[in-house]
């Protein structure tokens, strides 16, 4: 009990910071007239795309929650409202901050790069601390009521059905907001650039151009709140799948020589959520501008700080927790590891992290070998360009595999499948720090566009831009983050899809789980269907991207046209006599990008269940149970290198295009740039679309997957 | 005895038609001095270029004999040499049969466009017929010499092995000539255009263009001699698990009510291959332009015809081998079928076929909504023209998928996993008609080029554009097919491979199969050895890919210089007044691309080997074992993906650019053409390079894991 509500202090604690550095941003000066104007214009936009996704998931929300209800109980059904509501939430703060702090930015950078940087850090750790804390917070105070205020036992189904309903919440938003922010904010870019660059001749962030609000809207609902919300649902799904396998294999353990093992195997992973809330917030305020003006250094400086502290702090827990770290546990299917084991899967966790860290720099960063590559081969046309450009986002996912296999070979050794759970959940713990590298990014994007819109001075937009290209590589690495630790959690997702099922057969009776009597599952590799399995959830990611990119087309053809037409009627647009109407591009992007984001997001929602029943129907349940544990194996399979091929690439490309920008090859306006600027379209769906929305998908296919089970063993 | 007879007979039917086909092609009218000092040129620098491809293979080769001569003995390393061989032989005289025909096709076209078709089809015939009848000779004739000459038992693991290697002998050559003339004949092709189209502002196959001669010569020892060793080598690799799991499934059953049943099962792919050698024989006859002038209609007929015809022949095939079709077998793993229930596996594998290339013709043909998609977002710039591009290659991934999983589930319940093996081998007896549909592609993309080169009149020209339209189409449908196989065989593959396993760890003592005592494997997706295996297996296709991509890129780049340093050095070039160097432009990329495809091809074949000692390294003999087998299913799931969409995109980018050609959006010349360039310059390695070069690359990764296995069973 005392653990807990420490744990849950600290999830305050992130509350707390998010509080007082919201109050330090917004007294920052906001800049000129016509920079507020501008930012209230942006601010009015992704409000009203926000709060209309939000009425549309709702809508789809409500249609799940009556359904939970009816079938999994009320308990459950609240479960899925306390993710989707603090997933929701998490996502419109952040975007708030965002809005405010992207014109103090601008200003702020008009008087050096380093307070640029501390106004567009700070907002973002605004947006990263809420993710992990609300997500903490959530899981921690609904698991405290569940136990202590309804009394069920920590290991009963009723807990851990209500958990597992809290992260499809959270996956739920997640996956709308990722695809519809990620279709509005690439349909805006794309579109915009297609309309002014290409056929008007404008320069970016042109305030003739009608778009360009909508696009500095979509950084913020798309790069801000949609990835807001994709973490919020990793870090959610990761605790509660951690927690959900430590009910299964410390479930009879309530009490072993005086300890209760049980409960505190499954508030570890809330404890080390807990504690490195408080690392994340000590390396935030180690993010300083050295005098050497690197700023992925002064990012550096605050991820290593958090890091070491977070080992520290980790070990801390363990002492707390388990009395020491030579203390022994046995799970229930017989593996056996102490403490100390754990405490070392979580320094993998860590270490992993930042291996992702600095391959995607690598991969990402101006640099190094290939985003240079990319610019050369701009040098012989939009061809080359692009091909170098698919060449690095293929070869861009074999070190992030080797990390990953590297991480699952060395967790399991220590500590079995619980191992490599603790070792996600320490990933994931220090999310708050990794998403404030990441929202950093879209604040110093639209500050970029603000002072471009405003005419400052040309050298702020030098700083913004500078900004914004670690902004590029930041944001890729916290993509590669993400769906690292789903290939990595992957395992433990699908071993609690096992151990459920397991459970359900085992328990299996004419009373009770009835629907599970006489299945007997084969998860082989020599089973046909488990190839099916495989081969069809491989099929979701493939077909997912694509109808993104689909969806990304589309939206940026309904800007142009939108643009063009505003041309057209306003021929005083141009002149600059005439004022675009911004909100009509932002008005018809909201309902292109929500339309477009409803039958891809149900894809990996429904598959699960279509291919269940429909196996079932052809090979029976045994066989539908293979299939579909199968396939959520494919999912991660295909989905970790579809998703880290995209959005390492993605980043190469946008930052070749800055690359050359600096004065290499010819520079703007070279043949070399505009073969660039191709590469950096491409990227665009690419990295900030498809790619990302990837992560959701393959987690909302194993949430269903569970939740599926749980609803057939009430059946 | 007799049955083998009649089999290689039928191969014999195969060469023979080859013979008299080559007869018939050469009569035809070789059109102009010119065209044929053109001609002569090209066949000089494919001869070079192959010449010095299987020198360098050879090197290998030698090695790799010796090496299995070593390990395994003679006799398996006499297969190895047969299948890499015949499988050279194939495409090298397929090669010099295309070569020839290029130039009696431009002139056949220039009297009408059903004459064309018909040189084109006939040479393409020829390369079809020798890769299905030389690889069925090799594999029966070497049958039939080890069961009947060297007296060994069918089902003996001597007889296994030295099948096996055969397949890994045409494996061989088939990853190094489907990479290194990818590479070549991309890097022609990108790099020409470049430095033609784009720099010099000269038309494409312009005779001043240094690199035009080598761009011809390309399509030859790429599309042409390497698609042939592809497609030997996936007929005998067919051919050969199907084998080796028949001897394993029928083993101990020489009398079984007085029938040879292992007999019977092992010579049966073979007699299928033979059977339906005849039925595609009878096919190529009905290929005949009606009067629609539609191309593919002609396809059609011919491709509808043979397929009818096998039905008939392989149901003769079931009554002369088991007597009719409703004698039943059950396997040693206890599997009942009959054998009405082989032929309708060997159906669906037809089916299987007839859907594949229906996909992919909606995928690439110009008539259908998603070249059209693509041509329509080229309007808006190259950006939107790859993006959609993009989506289109994602996509088409989805509906062979669902096809390949139908074709595994409704064979897998008539007849097991042997079922899935007779329905592979009958998609694959078709080969010799589907190759000759492909084949065709690279005759009338050369005829095209003479035409342009030796300044015929612009009606040969439309007559071979339209032609090469459908290569673009049927050249996509070779690959898809042969992928699709590869995604149903992997099964076929993986069975052989736990087979072998089972069967060395059962019979494993003190005095042989020593490595494999105590060996227990777990398959279960539960082991994370088998997720690591999945793993690393998926990242193959995908690190393949990019490095094939690079390799292009890295060629093209070559031929540029090489171009720029001619029209430098002989200012005469540009203004017709001095004749450009070919054979220069010809030799240096002959050196780039066989330096290039050595790394990326030794990828596949060694990834087997490291991962198992690695795995062994770590966590022992029993991990690795299942490691390296969940590695197999690895490489063929993403495998799949990766080289449908490769494959079908790049075939629809080829294609929006030709409908844009027709005359759409403004036709040649317009901004739009401009895009849909840059498209097809992306799609050509795609498709040509990459994506086709996966194929062999799945396939050697699981002949190398057989072969491993037999090396540590001697070990």
């Amino acid at each position: 009990m005392t653990a807990l509500l420490l744990i849950i202090l600290g999830g305050l604690c992130a509350v707390a910071y998010g509080i007082v550095t919201i109050n330090d941003v917004m007294k920052r000066d906001a800049g000129t007239q016509r920079m507020q104007e501008i930012a209230a214009a942006i601010a009015e936009g992704a409000q009203a795309y926000l709060k209309r996704q939000y009425a549309t998931i709702g809508l789809v929300g409500i249609v799940l929650f009556a359904a939970l209800a009816f079938f999994l109980g009320i308990k459950v059904a609240v479960g899925f409202l306390i993710g989707a509501v603090l997933s929701g939430a998490a996502g419109f703060i952040g975007m708030n901050v965002s809005v405010r702090a992207n014109v103090r930015t601008a200003q702020a950078a008009s008087t050096s790069l380093g307070g640029g940087l501390e106004v567009a850090f700070k907002s973002g750790a605004v947006t990263g601390m809420l993710v992990a804390g609300l997500a903490l917070l959530g899981v921690a105070f609904y698991y405290l009521y569940l136990t202590r205020g309804a009394g069920l036992a920590p290991a009963s189904r009723e807990v851990i059905d209500a958990l597992v309903a809290l992260g499809f919440g959270a996956s739920l938003i997640s996956i709308f907001a990722r695809l519809g922010g990620g279709i509005f904010t690439k349909g805006a870019d794309v579109g915009g650039d297609l309309v002014g660059k290409v056929e008007a001749g404008i320069p970016e962030d042109d305030p003739r151009n009608p778009a360009t609000i909508a696009d500095n809207v979509g950084d913020n609902v798309g790069d801000c709140a949609g990835m807001a919300a994709d973490l919020f649902e990793t870090y959610a799904v990761t605790v509660v799948a951690t927690m959900v396998l430590a009910a299964i294999f410390f479930g009879g353990q309530v009490d072993v020589a005086g300890r209760n093992v049980l409960e505190a195997m499954m508030i570890y992973p809330l404890a080390i959520g807990s504690s490195c809330i408080l690392t994340s917030i000590a390396g935030t305020y180690a993010v300083r501008l050295g005098a050497n003006q690197s700023i992925m250094g002064a990012l550096y400086k605050g991820l290593i700080t958090a890091g070491v502290l977070s080992i520290v702090a980790i070990a801390a827990v363990n002492f707390a927790l388990f009395g020491g770290l030579s203390t022994s546990f046995t799970t229930s299917t017989g593996v056996s590891f102490t403490s100390g084991g754990l405490l070392g899967c979580a320094v993998i966790g860590l270490v992993i992290t930042a291996l992702i860290v600095v391959i995607t720099e690598f991969y990402t960063g101006t640099n190094f070998r290939p985003v240079k590559s990319i610019a050369d081969a701009s040098v012989t046309g939009h061809g080359t360009n692009v091909i170098q450009g698919l060449a690095v986002s293929l070869e861009s996912t074999a070190l992030p595999a080797l990390v990953i296999v590297g991480g699952i070979i060395s967790t399991h050794a220590l500590a079995g499948l619980f191992g490599i759970a603790i070792a996600v959940t320490a990933m994931l713990a220090l999310a708050g720090f990794i998403v404030a590298l990441d929202a950093f990014g879209p604040v110093t994007d639209n500050a970029g566009g603000i002072a471009e819109m405003a005419g400052l001075p040309s050298e702020v937009r030098r700083s913004t831009d500078a900004l914004d290209a670690v902004g590029n590589t930041t944001k890729a690495v916290t993509k590669g983050y993400a769906i690292g630790s789903a290939g990595l959690g992957a395992l433990v997702l699908f071993a609690a899809y096992t151990s459920d099922l397991d459970y359900f057969i085992a328990n299996a009776s004419d009373t009770q789980y009835r629907f599970f009597k006489g299945v007997t599952v084969d998860f082989s590799l020599s089973n046909p269907y488990v190839v099916v399995g495989l081969l069809l959830g491989g099929l979701i990611p493939f077909l997912f991207a694509g109808m993104a990119m689909t969806a990304v087309g589309r939206a940026a053809g309904a800007v142009v046209e939108e643009v063009r037409r505003q041309f057209r009627e306003k021929p005083g647009i141009m002149a600059g006599t005439d004022r675009p109407d911004y909100g009509r591009a932002v008005d018809m992007l909201t309902r292109a990008a929500i339309r477009e984001m409803i039958v891809p997001s149900l894809l990996p929602v429904l598959m699960p269940i279509v291919l269940f029943f429909a196996i079932q129907l052809v090979a029976g349940k045994s066989q539908a149970f293979a299939t579909v544990g199968a396939s959520l194996l494919g999912v991660i399979l295909t989905g970790l290198y579809v998703a880290i091929s995209m959005t390492s690439g993605g980043g190469a490309w946008d930052n070749a295009k800055k690359y050359i920008e600096d004065g290499h090859h010819g520079g703007k306006g070279s043949d070399a740039h505009k073969a660039a600027v191709t590469g950096d379209t491409v990227g665009d769906p690419y990295k900030d679309t498809a790619g990302p929305a990837v992560n959701p998908a393959i987690k909302i296919t194993n949430i269903i997957a569970l939740l599926l089970l749980a609803i057939l063993a009430h059946a």
